[in-house]
């Protein structure tokens, strides 16, 4: 495995699943496996779960994990093929990866979308040209699109709780928020749910439907009360508009999931990437009660990525 | 020992100061006492020799260290119970709390007093938060009323230069500054100074009156010439008015301490927990003779932290 | 070796350049030498290659590295001797320094030029004041006027690129720029190619002389076109004027360097310390070609570190 960048198959995505389970028992079986081995671990945005727990997951495995917030230490990116640069930006990403290629053995990057270039951001633009440019092997710490080890972390919780229940129930439910949100959280975890085969409602206000490359195989379906009918899995999260690109078409506060949304879905347990605005994407009765699974996640994000660091050694 | 926030007893003061001297001549003598442990050091406010010493501490025993500027990296934390999230905030202390809890053994954490919200400071509001929601040991590394590893590293280097004298007299002076300062350390050196059995006095012009609990049991001594007479150390710090709270009441410059404040104290050792606003707190004549015991303080804070460190991890 | 600050002697040049290519083969070859040692990596401005190169570098050896971005996390410094501290800055250079001197074996410091204050920069005043007052080595990580290590790793580069010539052609040419660029690459690279005893060339427009201190010895031209004649290496880098200090004097597109330039030197390789701004420095083709050593002379900048601190730790 060379980059780690979305789901690939379900066969690779069990075995990421087994291989973070076996450390989350043995945290520092695989000490010896990364000895003298780097990781750059390259932030465009702001982090504290990703950041702390890839750092986590280098150190579990012996390697040297190095953070660079490139957003405020390092300098202003181009981004741009054949850019005159006079302006303000001072280096231009094919030297800078091209330089962090030469310094680690994997490179771990962040780069959110703008939300207002549509085209580079379904293209991945950014988080592209890293991996075009450094030449070594890439893993995602959340891509304009895509967010994979978060998803990975995702698949394993769910895993751990679902009861031996081969194809449970699992609903991604759009929540309000106030600010326009990157889709990656949510495309991914479709993407993730479908591909380990599990069942999965998508439920969302009109107007809200997510890229069709990761949802396809999902049942879409408006009415939020029915989408969460007998749910095992109850994944919250807010996103904008894919189609009208980054607009805000609902703030309705009647989609923030309560207790009483979930009477017909007695045994579902309720998930969320983080960070989560309380009390406007999910109520406190449900983050601080035995539904949620927020932390659960939370500490799956070290193995999740120790997984895929390990993997990446061979 | 769990928390290391506050002064506990004489006698555990004493086990950490003799730890810390050990530990000054031995550095790395429990190299393998933090093997596969982990510190999360958690700054909401800037830092130099809290973060670095406490950094140093950890390797000294073995110990990995993740500092997270969590004010310039991270999210905006929202700090109030039930707080409807529609703000500028974008993650709760509870959750990024428990997440840290599940990252780290021991957290350590900087959290700074608002100087605005008296009731939310005197009761240590945001740091208490930290300590409700992580679930494991922490650490202050300066909270809105305390800054016990700079007590710590104080009494460590007043006992370094009693010359065995068993009760010092030991004279806390208010200094004047521009701009309005917490009051922890100041808290804090008071704290321990007599808990440790030192005579304290304090020594400021009215109206700047410490907080009693911390205080309770010094002499208060409104005439500086007074107090500093036959003073054994001299602990130089500003602090804006506790209780018209928050406030500079005066900026008088005949307060700032020279040599010829100190012609009734031959003996006098003078101390400041840096950083010091010279010529305006501290002359330069002061910070750069031999009085001084400034440089001490800091390298001190070292063992200081790995004492702590140890203590906490048994 | 206690300083690397500047150029010291040939031998000693060569000896770095030998141990840096010992090392690039044998990245861990001296890893116990650095045990238990530290070096404490200090910005005052922003830094990628240089701030990750050094963390390599001391990695490599054994050594922790533990970086503070002074303008970032830290307290803005006053470096002013006697000054009374009643405005922004909150800790002299003098305090600051004396207690990392205190907490590291070794520092690192990067602390770019003013361009405002001509005295100041050219006696390397901030830079100084951490020599002074650290009492420990010092390494420069680029001060006002000197960038050392990164001439130390262009040095390599020409070796490695010198086909057994002796006293290979260099052309350091100046190229346009949008901002006013401080003088310590191009110093540095001329006090060390000429110190190495290379044929050194120095192109600029009229007005962009650069301090004699470090170019005594080089051939001054100002026709771009017959310096570049038969050229073995061509440095490329703007400066601002130091004679009318830090003024930008010219933004002449025809200085860019590009292959049309290079007819007559057919064997020109071509280098340039990065962050380039491209088809303004330098051109694409010029870049993404044949010629470009700029990679290589990065990923030289972890030999050339390491070479340094192991000389140091002796």
């Amino acid at each position: 495995m060379k980059y780690f960048t979305q789901f690939e198959s379900r066969e690779l995505g069990q075995e990421l699943i087994d291989l973070a389970l076996l450390y989350k028992n043995q945290p520092r079986l695989d000490q010896a496996k990364g000895q003298g081995k780097r990781v750059g671990c390259i932030f465009l945005n702001p982090s504290l779960r990703t950041r702390v727990s890839t750092q986590i997951a280098a150190q579990n495995l012996g390697m040297e994990a190095i953070v660079l917030n490139m957003d405020k230490e390092g300098w202003a990116l181009e981004m741009k093929e054949g850019a005159i640069m006079n302006k303000g930006t001072v280096e231009h990403i094919k030297d800078a990866a091209g330089v962090l290629g030469s310094y680690f053995d994997i490179l771990a990057i962040r780069a959110f979308p703008s939300l207002s270039n549509r085209e580079e951001d379904i293209n991945d633009f950014v988080f592209g040209q890293f991996v075009k440019y450094s030449g070594i092997p890439v893993v995602s710490l959340e891509s304009a699109i895509r967010h994979p080890l978060q998803s990975l972390a995702d698949q394993i919780t769910i895993q751990e709780f679902s009861k031996g229940k081969k194809k449970p129930k699992v609903v991604l439910t759009w929540a309000p928020h106030i600010k326009a949100i990157p889709h990656a959280v949510a495309n991914s975890f479709a993407e993730w749910t479908l591909g380990m085969g599990h069942d999965l409602t998508i439920t969302h206000p009109e107007g809200y439907e997510l890229d069709e490359r990761f949802t396809a195989g999902a049942s879409i379906e408006y009415n939020q009360e029915k989408a969460l009918k007998d749910a095992d899995f109850v994944y919250v999260k807010n996103w904008s508009a894919f189609n009208d690109y980054g607009k805000i078409l609902s703030t309705d506060s009647s989609w923030m999931l309560t207790e009483k949304h979930l009477k017909s879905s007695p045994e579902a347990k309720v998930m969320h990437c983080l960070p989560v605005r309380r009390n406007l994407e999910l109520s406190d009765e449900m983050l601080d009660g035995n539904r949620s699974l927020v932390q659960k996640q939370a500490e799956n994000r070290i193995y999740a990525a120790q997984a895929v660091l390990s993997k990446i050694l061979g």
